[in-house]
This record gives C-alpha cells, sequence and structure tokens, in this order.
C-alpha cells in the first residue's frame, strides 16, 4: 500500500449560474481588471489515500466524486495524482 | 490580445486547520472509503482573461491573489494556463 496524494477538481457546469464566480468577476473589475471576461468558482479537494496503486486511488476518488463529493447535476470534475508516499 | 483561460487553485496552508476538510473526511469514513488519511478543500477559480500573452495573464493572476483571491496568511495558490482563444 502507498499514501497516494490526489487533487480533485470539481467545477461548476459551463452555462450554469455560478453567483461566486459573478461576485469575483465583478470585485476584480472594480479593483482595475477590466481584462476579465468570466470568472466560474469550484472547489478542489486534496486527498490522501491509502491505496494499492495510483489507478486503483483514481477510482476511488471518481467513486467518492460520483457518490458524495461532486453534484452529478451541476458539476463536472477532474482528478489527479500529485504525489506518492512509499509505506514501509 | 487573446484570451487566455487561467486555472487557480487556492489551497489552505499546510497545519492549518480547515474544518471544512475535516467533515468530508468523517463522511467518506462513513461511507466506508476508511483508506482517507486526510481531506483538505480550497477553491478553484476559472478566469476568462484578455492579455497580450500567456505570462501576461499569469502575472496579472497571481496579483489577484496576493491582493484579493487569496488570503495571504491560510492560503497558497497555483496558477495554470488551460486554454488560450485567439482574438480576431
Amino acid at each position: 500500500m502507498s499514501q497516494i496524494h490526489l487533487e480533485i477538481r470539481i467545477k461548476p457546469r459551463p452555462g450554469l449560474l455560478n453567483p461566486e464566480g459573478k461576485a469575483i468577476h465583478h470585485a476584480l473589475q472594480s479593483l482595475g481588471w477590466d481584462g476579465v471576461d468570466d470568472a466560474r468558482v469550484g472547489k478542489v479537494v486534496y486527498l490522501d489515500l491509502d491505496a494499492p496503486s495510483e489507478s486503483d486511488a483514481i477510482e476511488a476518488a471518481h467513486a467518492m466524486c460520483r457518490k458524495f463529493l461532486a453534484n452529478p447535476v451541476t458539476e463536472d470534475f477532474e482528478v489527479s495524482v500529485v504525489g506518492k508516499t512509499a509505506d514501509a
């Protein structure tokens, strides 16, 4: 078993309202960044997961997203391995 | 000018309390994923930004993080270019 470090990015689907992104967009414009055309906000979950392999960890993370972490109607998700610690 | 698509990941600094991560960690364990050792939650901002070059866009995003998007005491940030649309 190794400890796999995962980054799970959960983002709002295109076309759906994203009020937090809109607020950030307006705030950035007020601060002078008028080149910003759109801002959307999602969340990112960093998981340390004991798994026999990277592909098992990724599969588990996909299952977590489908079942719990992401809203299947409004959000998409992407999983990346960002590190690995070998257990003794 | 091109439209640069950026992904800005804002994550809690290691060692700081992350109550949302703790809640997710417990929930995943209750759902049977007992291989999870730690969970931390941050946010991810997707920006579409008009900029002369990718490096200008990245520099602007760093300034936005320092000034507004990230908490300099409790959060770290990373900026990646995830796409580019050439303007006519």
